[in-house]
């Protein structure tokens, strides 16, 4: 039978966006415009990728079924709310200073600045809400909970995300060495990426060998998903990446194309995909949706 | 014996302080920017009400000694990091634009802005590492310390001081009536006061009777605190508060005392001191700290 990665992908897209417009904050209740101004972003039509690897990790430690698994469909969308506030301040005028998301309106063009800085704070706060909550996360082991809040927070917090964006942006314009690369990427998106299936395997009970081929997956599937995002920054279009062609160019970010030019960047792209997918091994057939979405992360369009 | 707030105040903010300095990522670890901002304002002096106030509320719980309960320093330490990340994010241009704060100059002056949102993201996040690290909250119970998360995250998010920050926002210059002024000093201020002391008592294994009487005292004393907060704007010297004085007024920012005087302002805040106090008759002398800590928000000069 084949697999059917379209339909895979789009079924836990659904039960992830279901979960997250039941949980977060109603935009009918006070604060209001703050919780409008956080659905927006939620809503905007993400691909779900971290919520989807989350998930797809605890199959491939439980298997078929897992999505039944307590507290997994909140803990995979606790990424998604880490994903939304990092882009909505990443957006800012004092950061990126981007108009356009998935080719809508950045959020602080539609609420302000100000808004928009207290929407970034109150989606990362929500997200350990969430993951302490008695209602989402009922069921799920105590211990189990703060293993993985540990996961998402080290992984969101100054020597993860943060701390990536952070080198990012000092080191625009600036002529800046590999190893800085490295830095940049393996923490501005690889943390949270790692964490993702980090914290799906750990929702499932994955033993130490289990997690560790699931963190090396996830190091080398998530670098390979930078790289990709890079050379589509370069070869996509408008419509398919939903902003401007070559914006990571004109800001004068280092990326890895510019670094190596487009060819070195995709053969090390599929280098990484082929290598994250022998990390699987030990899994069987319960591995192969990540093995798939590791494939579709750099064959990808948008 | 006359107890002596001073030093008991004192030696808490020590033990507080000494925790933060450990804890918090070095200033000399990558990424080294990031880590300087984040400490800077860390490290900048504050009075430590919130740590404080949890550590009051253990000690009523517990007695004498309470300092020693695993994981209370590094819970009460949480809610500092909590409260550095709101002042500078209040600070930033697109808020309240402030250039200083307590004598020196803001996070965004001296780090730039960029780097001021992501020392602010980083210090949130921080808070949840915190409460979710192995190494500092050993020996807490995993069910009390998810507990403690969710008071943290619920306290600081869109239902508490974030969404407090965003009504008082949106709020600037225009007239707001007494329910709205209400609902910004219980979120902007209120609700982590509340959750400070309810952490303590928490991190102490409070019964429920304790801890509903800890919660009125809570609510109380921090919206006295909010008021003498309000007052001491109009009321203080610039080298008392720290920042320019009557910029509250200035800013078109609605306070207790600009919308029912003085005199009122300063009898409500003795009234809510009084009732505070009232609540924490079932500790006996164990809540000495919390009352002499109620009276000295009223009477404070800075």
């Amino acid at each position: 039978m084949i697999f059917d990665l379209k339909k895979y992908i789009n079924d836990r897209r659904l039960l992830v966006e279901e979960f997250i417009d039941r949980a977060a904050p109603k935009a009918d209740v006070m604060p209001s415009t703050l919780h409008s101004a956080m659905r927006y972003s939620l809503e905007a039509g993400g691909k779900r990728v971290r919520p989807i690897l989350a998930i797809a990790a605890a199959e491939a430690v439980a298997g078929n079924g897992a999505e039944a698994i307590p507290g997994l469909i909140a803990a995979a969308s606790s990424l998604e709310f880490i994903h939304t506030y990092s882009l909505i301040h990443d957006d800012l005028p004092a950061m990126d200073n981007d108009d356009f998301r998935r080719g809508k309106p950045t959020n602080h063009k539609v609420f302000g600045e100000a808004a928009a800085i207290l929407a970034g704070d109150a989606l990362l706060t929500f997200a350990f809400e969430l993951l302490s909550s008695p209602e989402h996360m009922e069921g799920m082991d105590p211990a189990r909970r703060i293993r993985i809040i540990r996961e998402l927070a080290y992984a969101s917090g100054s020597m993860g995300m943060v701390g990536g964006q952070a080198v990012d942006m000092e080191s625009e314009g600036r002529e800046i060495d590999f190893v800085t690369l490295e830095y940049i990427h393996t923490r501005k998106t690889g943390a949270l990426i790692r964490a993702s299936v980090r914290m799906g395997a750990l929702s499932a009970g994955a033993n130490d060998e289990q997690l560790k081929a699931i963190t090396r997956y996830g190091e080398e599937a998530g670098l390979s998903f930078q790289i990709a995002d890079d050379i589509l920054d370069i070869t996509g279009t408008k419509e398919e990446i939903g902003k401007d062609v070559g914006s990571d160019v004109e800001k004068g970010k280092k990326t890895y194309p510019a670094m190596f030019g487009l060819e070195e960047s995709r053969s090390r792209a599929r280098e990484l995909q082929a290598s994250a997918v022998e990390a699987l091994s030990i899994f069987g057939d319960r591995a192969e949706p990540l093995r798939e979405i590791a494939r579709y992360i750099v064959s990808r369009k948008n």
